[in-house]
């Protein structure tokens, strides 16, 4: 008789990301050890009495449909409620433009379900967000990457790239996780054209997007490709797909995300995601809608602003009182993360073990290259953590780095 | 410009169901009709008040964690006492031997996406579960079917399948949906030792395990499998993998479900559920967890039982009073389904506009066959409606069979 199942079973490998950055993580959930690691929001702002208020209302008055199968497209009132959003921001949608998900993750996995054919070549700024990396590697993608700078991916590269054939172009134009630097204006624009030009779509992926401590708000890709073609079309039909989060401005735990397409992209999504999980969560739905459709929502949102702005600043603060000569960092006008940049020939994979011991973690820089590089980056999250802690950290880790330095 | 997507990008069609079904059972959500066509559990049994206990103690003393992320694993005081459930029913498992999924929707997609290459033969009973075909079809498998009688899969054809070579065998023994047909014990262990020999895993959905109205109780197929090599194994590495939710003995809004497998299979099934959504929702778990861990959750089961078989007998009666000869039908000892089989030559499909016209809604039978026939049979549920409804729900189907009769 058999027992191994490693030995027994042809599981696939080929489709699954060996996750040891995963793993790693793991690690910096040990006691005591300061966290610069995670994507994780404060709790401080989590508006748990507004759940509580929501939680009764939404069970007293709308109990029996909040806890039954409920449509995969998603809860109607809460797809209502984001178009309409959409309209302020200048994109003029119906609800049937919009489609709930379990969380981004799930957007990120079903558009590469529908996009997707192995060998399939997309197009990622490096380094890019490592969740989108691991749902598309479980379909075969082949990473086609632009480098960037401080006005995001170098556009001026686009075309060449654009010519090999690529099959969608990804970018996060906000505070992009996990570099934290800003798509300029002016790259917003070459890029709706030139994809326009190429045919090609675009998946803007916006979770921190209304997350802005300074600076004037830029229009997201999916307004300008939608302005380049407003005569054309009253409602969107145009070239990008579009998703944010209810993770960083309501509740991570909640699993909600959203995707904004035309409807004949949003039809396909539908038809994976019942083949994936039927439908989103109608309780958390509800619960969602009961809190963010209010006027609250907005003082809300300028608190959490508030609360993560005081922790960017005092975090590059002490990056700039600890850090040794030669550390470079981002400083981001909004978002959960800034980037820092080790001196060449540091390699800051090996320097994660030394760090955790000295109670200090990060994400090592070359986890977010699909193509490899990076080595000598990491990447801070500055919104979990209080500001008495955050210098402590910064403390720790500017120890490390001076006790590695080459 | 272009603007139109399905000219513009070719995006893949050849894993997405039709689902022209699903679009069929719109229809049934229509005015005044009576639908026998969903899956629902009723929402009489929700138990509202204990999810709103358990909203005000899960946010009061655990909000900051039960808002934010949580392991891609599940929630461990959950899949602890999973674990614990599982001794009970004789098979010693660790919690490590448990995943959390969102719904058993994803159990099966994550299956597939671990399992299947394009072209591996999956074996599943003739009619099976639409959701399992759907999951599946996204990962281009073939179907090998194994006719039904009265006492489930027939077992003695088990092996001229398995020798065509089979990635795993899709099994529901209890109540099977769409039939209500419960696998004997005879055929149970047929079917481990069959597996066993050949080296095939099977994977062993068990939505309705707890919703027996009479009869013994049946070990799960896993129970038997682990009883032929307890003295080899102390926890649980067998050839089966389970799966089971929380749809239908809490609420589907939860969006929760389960699955226990050896070790080996849960880490790669982790791997994979970190690609399609990161993690379950957290608040759900904690939820559940509150609500189902607690001595009034036995007498929970006890009321949906009575219920659900108040219902079955209603329905059963009814179809005896009222249905032309010739027609016949499934007594289910269990479950929310039974499966009636019209004179031969009928299409169920063929009615169902007229049905639905008339008022009454049922899922054809033939959208259950993944090689086609079937056409001829339709599944009713009977959970949902109460018993005076379902009595004239039949009373519609019945006029609206003899019609057509040929």
């Amino acid at each position: 008789m058999h027992t191994l199942w490693d030995e027994r079973f042809a599981l696939r490998t080929d489709n699954i990301s060996s996750s040891a950055i995963r793993e790693l993580l793991k690690l910096t959930s040990l006691p005591d050890v300061i966290s610069f690691a995670g994507g994780l929001p404060a709790p401080d702002v989590f508006p748990i009495d507004k759940f509580k208020e929501a939680a009764e209302v939404v069970l007293t008055e709308m109990g029996p449909s909040a806890l039954q199968y409920g449509t995969t497209e998603g809860y109607q009132p809460l797809r209502e409620m984001l178009a309409r959003n959409a309209t302020k921001y200048g994109l003029q949608i119906s609800p049937d433009n919009v489609l709930i998900t379990t969380g981004s993750q799930q957007a990120l996995d079903l558009l590469g379900r529908i996009f997707i054919n192995r060998g399939d070549r997309v197009l990622v700024e490096s380094p890019t967000y490592l969740g989108a990396i691991q749902a598309w590697n479980a379909y075969g993608v082949k990473y086609v990457t632009i480098p960037f700078d401080d006005d995001g991916m170098q556009t001026d590269l686009l075309e060449s790239r654009l010519r090999t054939g690529i099959k969608f172009i990804y970018v996060l134009p906000n505070f992009q996780n996990p570099t934290g630097v800003t798509l300029s204006r002016e790259r917003r624009k070459v890029l709706v054209e030139m994809a326009d030009a190429y045919g090609v779509p675009i998946v803007e992926d916006d979770p921190y997007g209304q997350l802005r401590y300074e600076g004037e708000h830029l229009p997201p890709v999916v307004v300008m490709d939608n302005e380049m073609r407003a005569k054309e079309v009253p409602i969107y039909s145009g070239n990008v797909i579009y998703t944010s989060t209810f993770s960083k401005i309501l509740a991570p735990g909640l699993r909600l995300a959203w995707v904004v397409a035309p409807t004949e992209v949003i039809k396909k999504l539908v038809q994976a995601k019942q083949g994936a999980d039927l439908n989103t969560s109608t309780l958390t739905q509800f619960l969602a809608y009961q809190v963010a459709n209010t006027p609250w929502m907005k003082t809300h949102i300028r608190n959490i602003r508030t609360v993560y702005s005081e922790r960017r600043n005092v975090m590059i603060e002490a990056l700039r009182e600890y850090m040794p000569e030669g550390v470079k960092w981002t400083e981001p006008k909004g978002g959960l993360f800034l980037w820092v940049t080790l001196p060449e020939g540091m390699d800051s994979g090996a320097i994660f073990k030394t760090a955790v011991e000295a109670k200090v973690a990060f994400v090592p820089g070359g986890s977010f290259h699909p193509l490899g590089g990076g080595e000598n980056t990491m990447r801070l999250n500055f919104s979990y953590s209080k500001p008495e802690i955050i210098v402590e950290g910064i403390k720790r880790l500017a120890k490390v780095i001076k006790d590695n330095l080459i």
